[in-house]
């Protein structure tokens, strides 16, 4: 770092404006906190939310980048890892950007549903700049006591870690939910970050086959890197034909689970359809409110005895199962082709557009 | 019986047709088959339904009447009941009417979906009256080889059984998909038998709270004899007051699980809004194909994580457990509440009608 | 009280030492404690092996007393309950034993197994008497902040919670491992309280029929007024008599669940007999090491396609789904049933002795 | 084949017996029967108990072989597979060896606990020789009606699918049992074929690490080369040790995830101590009886948490998925190098007792 008083960080100053660098004075730590200086950020289809303001309640100005891999420059006194070690300067490590889930309300205790505690807080999302260094697109993160953290194990590259991103552990959750028996059928709608990392992981659930509905090209063909058995460009067909292939493929019953990751509403009705009867519809692409879709109970819902199940968020143990599979596998499967290009912090503007036209798949930031 | 060598039965003719009573001839038995005489058969939802000629593939004229009770007339050689005791004319008993499950297709074995069996047939609606005597308004029946029957228990009288009638097994099946949790607010969409029957159920899996939304007056006055904590009348409430009284009964969050058995397409959506987040949503009510319904999947199912469950049909291990329950649990429910009114064979097209326009909630058939 | 200054309480000094009553200085509050009057504690058998010293690590002197239904006397500024609502002198309240579950470690986080948290403190084991008011044989009892809370509600009378008392959450704990579906035939090994709540909740999950299997004669009586529908004296019947009683109960196969809760080893054994083959058997009542028992690995599990859970402890939840349920069911089912005799502050060695000869079965403190 | 009129088997005369070889009669087929052209059947571990009388009922003499690859040589009229296509002479198919499963006991339908029902029957095991051509140790084997078959994919050679064997749809149900998590580290206990084949499918579970304890050399070498992250031979550890290698390999708490498969009832506590708090026991590897195991419910069962599952053969969908499996995931794994070595019907005692002096892993019989 040329001036280690200060931080460069890309700032979103407001909605639809355009990407400002701005220099920051290094935070003093707090007891238990972290500063980090940042190895790789990532720019995801959340911030591109974010740049047209679609998310409600962000405090603009704001520095995005929520997943990042960092290297731990100073510690608030000890502050120790899951295992009980102190983090030291120099460690290469992670941390959950959604935090401060209360472990006390309701929905953290009885219903066992943290990813909906009214609680959270997630860095590069709801903080404003003005609050600190807590976004990615920053040559320096400052992290609050209690954030989790997790070390990157020695065979574990940054690039590859980095590469999975924010879509893993939100990929992991959705894969939980799906529940998928060796030797399924499996659908996955959409081949951004979230539904390519549900390639890889839906063959590390004994998928009998994986087929991906998506597009565009670039993506199908990593699809196809990463395992996918088929991959239909959604360019190709039309929806009815989208599913009459699915069925093709799959005996004429339709996939045994769907996993939706794809931002239209349409999809879901769509994923309806491509499931079998007594199958499994994980929804996790919804993020954002873009509209409604038409279903027909009798068809699309009871007459299937079909189970649709809604994913939102991720919690702690999804981010920890993630790093373990990306290191147990990270061989077999190449994370890091999903690696389009790195950008400095000056280019996020550039990443953001990209990542909007879908030049790219994984778009870093290397501050 | 005044002729033993005929059975009179109430015949539809034809969709749209008026009933008529007609005589048949005592049937002969192949070997494993029973020639039962009819104590009570009852009409539902679904005759209404067949009367209108809404289901596709049925072969009038037919003989309705799906679950029924009845007295061995006569067997076809040794029939074994489920323990390996032989049925002797005399023993009371029931009957699934849904057999014919196949137990080789990918549907029952793989899939072990057996609901969604291709084979499957039901006494009262699929076989055709020129088939024999395989529906239940009729003084006999015959019951084919294999059919699985169940003895009544000496304490279980066969009015409270026939009470319970159809609605019972797809309620235990509703039930079982509802997983419902020691102390969860459970509320029931619809207050016909199959959300009647999920009344009690929900209190024999230690619901903290029972609210039931449903019409018309004497049904939810039923409702409230039957243990429901709270009745939403929909003639008092449109449907956004129903949706926050709702959640005003369960602290503001909504049901922890909804059971929609209505019939109504909209009533599906109106489920999901008043189904707390991370809770669970079962689709019972959607027999039929009455249209669409528009459903927001970023509120609905994304960002709420819940889980919606089609349910379809009921296997023999539902009957089975319905009858186990009603033994067990009927003096304190006393489930024979529901039965309005026994109407004659020759009253079976009033019944039909009384059924239809909501004056009786259980009609029984007598024949 | 008679000296708002001094809180009177029954002291356990040492391992096998008589009871002694003291007086300790009213405590100064802290941010967020909350000091409690003591309406109601228990005597429960832990609280005997506490008294012969059989737990590890134990800090004499002690205040036992660990589940308790207290009235707030004050407040250490402003103290939230589980609806944001502010705790009251006056309100009449109860609180989760177990605390300080970390909700950071693997055990919280990653395994989402909380009861096996190790940094958990329990009022009226784990604390010692010289670390302030820390168990419910007292007059006042010193909340820490972050103890969790419940309000009675005002259906719910203080006698009848503190009757279900600390067995209720263990018990729910149970129920929930125990997955009892509609109709299954239900057996449970142990007429102590957690055995006695499981009886009530085993009806509240439906169970066909609910067998105990215990003794002396006055908890049996118990369990047959709280809903068994057979019980099975150990004193009449050898292990091998009590096998085949229950499978002769059982059409044969043993009980689909069996919930051990005895804390005897061979009961595990036992309860592994009396089973069903693909059947559950709950163990929750081995919370204390006396020793070993002999299993055959082919007959008793796999070839038995068994499935044994273990079952430690309790978390909020559980808790809080006791309280709803004895609030909904407490008029059906009479927990107040199972209450022997109150016993004051002076009389605590008396209570312990006589729960340790079984000679009651819930003996309350009311200091 | 040298004589289409004659099969040659290899027969096992009486327990202890020396295996012979013998000519049979080609069966005449009734309707719905297949005859076929053994390709490859296999020895397991069962053969080995049958051929020292450690099983009960078995009606000696007896062709054993229960899982093979056949060629189709005749049909029995018109034979369809489980998609309706008709089963030509040519087609390379297998079979379920346990079939005549009722569908309509207690177990079959209550329960779904079909690996329990009563009647099922097993080629190679629990038919005489004086029955028919029922074990694959011959050149031919007579396929009675009903017995389910699967059709061999075209990528999936028959050595391959051999070499998984019937060790193959066992482990597919203990990994069922097992419910693996995404990242979890399991513990296999046993590295015969049934715990080789689930070195595989953990990794198609996605678990972050595979512990291997089993011997001898040659076994471990291939559980190794299978994907296995660390073996421990028995041999060179004592089960203290074994347990503590286990917790230092898993951040000092144990496995997440156990299966037993071994066939040594002390290995079932060995397994229990190897478990995490809350975590997973299967026993899979007990089935014959020999002896007792010591447990101590305090320890190992009730303060662990742990869930321990015992699991009892296999129905079609295990078989089912197991195949598709094979297919999808054959390059990657390589089942085939678990085949030790070929044997004519002339050696089938000789490969019998290299099964049983461990010589070799898989030994096929081409008849």
């Amino acid at each position: 770092m040329s001036n280690p008083r200060l931080s460069r960080a890309a700032v979103m100053p407001a909605a639809n404006a355009p990407i400002e660098v701005r220099d920051f004075p290094r935070p003093t730590l707090e007891p238990g906190a972290i500063l980090l200086e940042t190895l790789f950020s990532e720019v995801c289809g959340t911030d591109v939310h974010l740049h047209h303001g679609h998310l409600a309640g962000v405090p603009y100005p704001i520095i995005p980048g929520h997943v990042s891999v960092v290297r731990v420059a100073e510690t608030g006194g000890d502050v120790l890892d899951l295992d009980g070690l102190p983090l030291r300067p120099g460690d290469v490590i992670t941390f959950l950007d959604v935090h401060e889930t209360c472990g006390k309300c309701w929905y953290c205790t009885v219903a066992k549903a943290s990813t909906r505690c009214p609680s959270r807080r997630v860095y590069g999302i709801t903080y404003g700049a003005a609050e600190g260094l807590l976004g990615g697109w920053s040559q320096m993160i400052y992290l609050k006591p209690g954030v989790k953290t997790l070390r990157l194990p020695p065979n574990l590259p940054p690039q590859r870690f980095i590469a999975a991103g924010c879509g893993l552990p939100t990929s992991v959750h959705a894969i939980e939910r799906a529940d998928i028996q060796l030797g399924d059928n499996v659908v996955i709608q959409g081949s951004g970050p979230v539904g390519l990392n549900a390639v890889i992981l839906a063959q590390l659930q004994g998928a009998g086959q994986v087929i991906v509905v998506g597009a565009p090209k670039l993506r199908l063909e990593i699809a196809r890197a990463l395992g996918a058995d088929e991959v239909l460009d959604i360019g190709d067909y039309d929806p009815a034909e989208r599913v009459a292939r699915v069925r093709e493929l799959t005996g004429g019953r339709g996939a045994d689970v769907t996993i939706e990751a794809t931002g239209v509403p349409a999809a879901v009705r769509e994923g309806m359809q491509m499931t079998r009867d007594a199958g499994r519809l994980v929804v996790v692409g919804q993020y954002t409110d873009v509209g409604e879709v038409a279903i027909n109970p009798h068809w699309d819902l009871n007459r299937k005895h079909l189970e649709v199940r809604g994913c939102w968020g991720s919690d702690f143990s999804h981010f920890y199962r993630g790093m373990r599979v990306v290191a147990r596998y990270g061989d077999r499967f190449g994370w890091e082709r999903m690696i389009s290009r790195e950008y400095s912090l000056a280019e996020a503007g550039q990443a953001l557009a990209d990542v909007e036209q879908l030049k790219v798949v994984k778009a870093l930031i290397r501050p």
